[in-house]
């Protein structure tokens, strides 16, 4: 089918768009290289070399003979999406194309106000293009488990059955997000609920979990296909950053207790996920949530498995406690729903030894560009101001690049 | 107690004002005057003749020896709000600073994504504010009875206790706004709870229903400090629009059966919880959510209401059924609670037939003001594309002013 892969040139966006066009679909990406941007903002670099993307592009047409279109743009920006969803014309689009980190939404008042903006902006002029140009087109949307926080009841997959005062209704779950960022997805989710009641829209909600691993099939194929791999503070998750941690004998840095408990995947599942949804897309007038995670770990139990593994490759990695930087419970009830994409075909895989072997190797691989850093939190939920001075490189990072394993 | 009220040259930001003032209350406003602008754009005016707010302010003044602080811009402008909370070290703020129609934020995704920006920008610069410069500072925020749109189960105030497979936790109630601008305001407050969950921010959510009549104590002092009365399809508010078309005869435009039911309330009950909520602040981390209405009405029992008490001052008004512009259930279970301002010491002003009389009056001594073209609704939910031609007024409205009355 023809799928505009939105945010195409980012880390679950490219792994998405190559998945989807090995499997026969007709793929364009649009992307704004805004994440690109922000490396050189806060004077990170991924782990891994990423190549510009129209070489990406141009080895993938080589490699594999299928064409990925590149649309250059920005999602704010109507003129540019609604002509090139005219030109495209989609079944389905994805949307990845939002500001995605939370540290970065919390690091003061105009970036707070820039993540909103820009994921509500570019969702409201998708929402509009796609009833304008294509009412028939499947919004597959990427939002976040983050959305739910963590009630201390099981948390169901968008919606939830509630009996009050002998009546009852199936109403959307209550949202308790934890950052600016996680907010924006939030008020995403309720602008597209109501578009696809007034305009009888079809889309899915994919409240996805923590992504970790960095190779697919695809990106393998060829050294300039390369995915990002992003370790630092702001952008890294944190089973990444675990592993890239223990390949420089660095102390794993888990905020607070540790018992921070969320729903985990490997990038894999994301392409697979994306697909599934594709393929069997929601009716007309239907918004549906799918929960997009295959296991649940706290964050102390994730430094314990990467500790393990790290042994076995003869690396010798403490576990440190820093003073958590957000406002979050630091142990609680955690128990989501996550069957509906199973019960689609999702076969997951699950986190094994070998997949923390594979991350830690290819942090091994490049840990010239390892910059330690990047390991610790510089961004406080209670901290925020009005204008904090940026870049935070040019301000607070002056460790030369380290060498890695501890010389 | 120094309270500032952000739009406080509006409907119910003025008369706000005055009776803070009155009060005995330390008064700054700030506003932008976009409110007046909104009827230039849509060619529409309020009934009643508003004088500059300079004028406003002065008249005051000399009536009552108050002085109201005056200070011009954009919430959206942070330097221009920070200076002025910093200038005026309030210890309260009432918010009424957003764009607050339903219709307006439906005309076409220009009008959305102004509404979303607008009203969510606004937010949280005031809260960054707030926490910068008077962080013990009390916002009371004003909300809409709409963000919980018609749930099957009674609406509570703001949160709700949800047992869920034999656990429990109370939760923010769920919200089913029904338009753009009513989203803006479920936006709206997720940020001011995560903001008094992380920040420690006291705050007091408002959810407000429909506002009737004009006339307080203080706006009746003198005619320079009439209030806005909004009869139009945008930013009128039903009863009164009924009251208007009840005094020119005009059939009373019902949309669909007229089954849909909501919360309402009188101009003076609105002032009156504004201030027992300055009064009674929430505490350190609070964010509190008060349903603040009086009671409940379907929209045909206000029109046979406004039939009634028109047939007993010699006005002959029957009741049109049109086409609903909306996309909301015609009839529906409503019951929502709304104890809590009650339980701080409002004592309501109920709908009287007097009330009535006193509108319908109104409409007659400004009967040379009335546009009838202004009654039909012409924003349709399911018709907004990405920009609609304005002025309204050029392109669909070429009624002349109407003789009243049916003449």
């Amino acid at each position: 089918m023809r799928i505009c892969v939105l945010g195409g040139d980012g880390y679950c966006g490219w792994a998405t768009a190559l998945y989807l066009s090995r499997r026969g679909h007709r793929v364009a990406i649009a992307d704004n290289f805004l994440r690109r941007q922000w490396d050189f903002e806060l004077g990170v670099q991924t782990l891994t070399p990423i190549a510009p993307l129209a070489e990406r592009l141009r080895v993938w047409q080589e490699l594999t003979g299928e064409t990925i279109d590149l649309f250059t743009g920005d999602v704010c920006d109507y003129d540019f999406l609604s002509s090139m969803i005219d030109a495209f014309r989609p079944e389905a689009v994805v949307h990845f194309a939002e500001q995605r980190a939370a540290p970065y939404s919390m690091i003061d008042r105009k970036h707070a106000v820039f993540t909103q903006v820009n994921n509500v902006v570019g969702t409201l002029n998708l929402l509009f293009a796609i009833k304008e140009i294509v009412p028939d087109c499947h919004l597959v949307k990427l939002g976040t488990m983050g959305e739910y926080g963590t009630p201390n009841i099981d948390i169901e997959e968008g919606y939830i059955k509630i009996e009050h005062n002998g009546r009852s209704d199936v109403l959307p779950f209550p949202k308790q997000p934890g950052s600016f960022y996680h907010l924006s997805k939030v008020h995403d989710s309720h602008n597209i609920m109501f578009a696809c009641k007034i305009w009888k829209l079809r889309a899915t909600d994919l409240n996805q979990g923590v992504v970790y691993g960095t190779v697919t099939d695809e990106t393998s194929l060829d050294e300039t296909l390369i995915n990002r791999f992003d370790y630092d503070d702001v952008f890294g998750t944190v089973l990444n950053r675990f592993c890239v941690q223990a390949a420089t004998e660095h102390p794993l840095t888990v905020y607070g207790r540790g018992g921070q408990t969320r729903g985990f995947l490997d990038i894999r599942d994301t392409v697979r996920c994306i697909e599934l949804a594709c393929l069997n897309p929601a009716n007309p007038g239907e918004c549906r949530v799918y929960n997009q995670f295959t296991e649940q770990f706290s964050v102390m139990e994730l430094a314990q498995m990467v500790q393990a593994a790290a042994r076995k490759l003869g690396l010798n990695v403490e576990i440190d406690h820093l003073p958590a930087p957000r406002v979050e419970a630091e142990a609680h009830y955690y128990n989501a729903k996550h069957s509906k994409l199973i019960e689609l075909g999702l076969r997951p895989h699950y986190l094994s030894d070998s997949l923390l072997d594979s991350l830690m190797n290819i942090a091994i691989r490049y840990k010239d560009r390892i910059d330690i850093s990047l390991f610790l939190p510089q961004v406080n939920w209670q901290n925020s101001r009005n204008q904090r001075a940026l870049p935070l490189a040019t301000a607070q990072r002056k460790t030369p690049v380290a060498t890695p394993g501890g010389d």
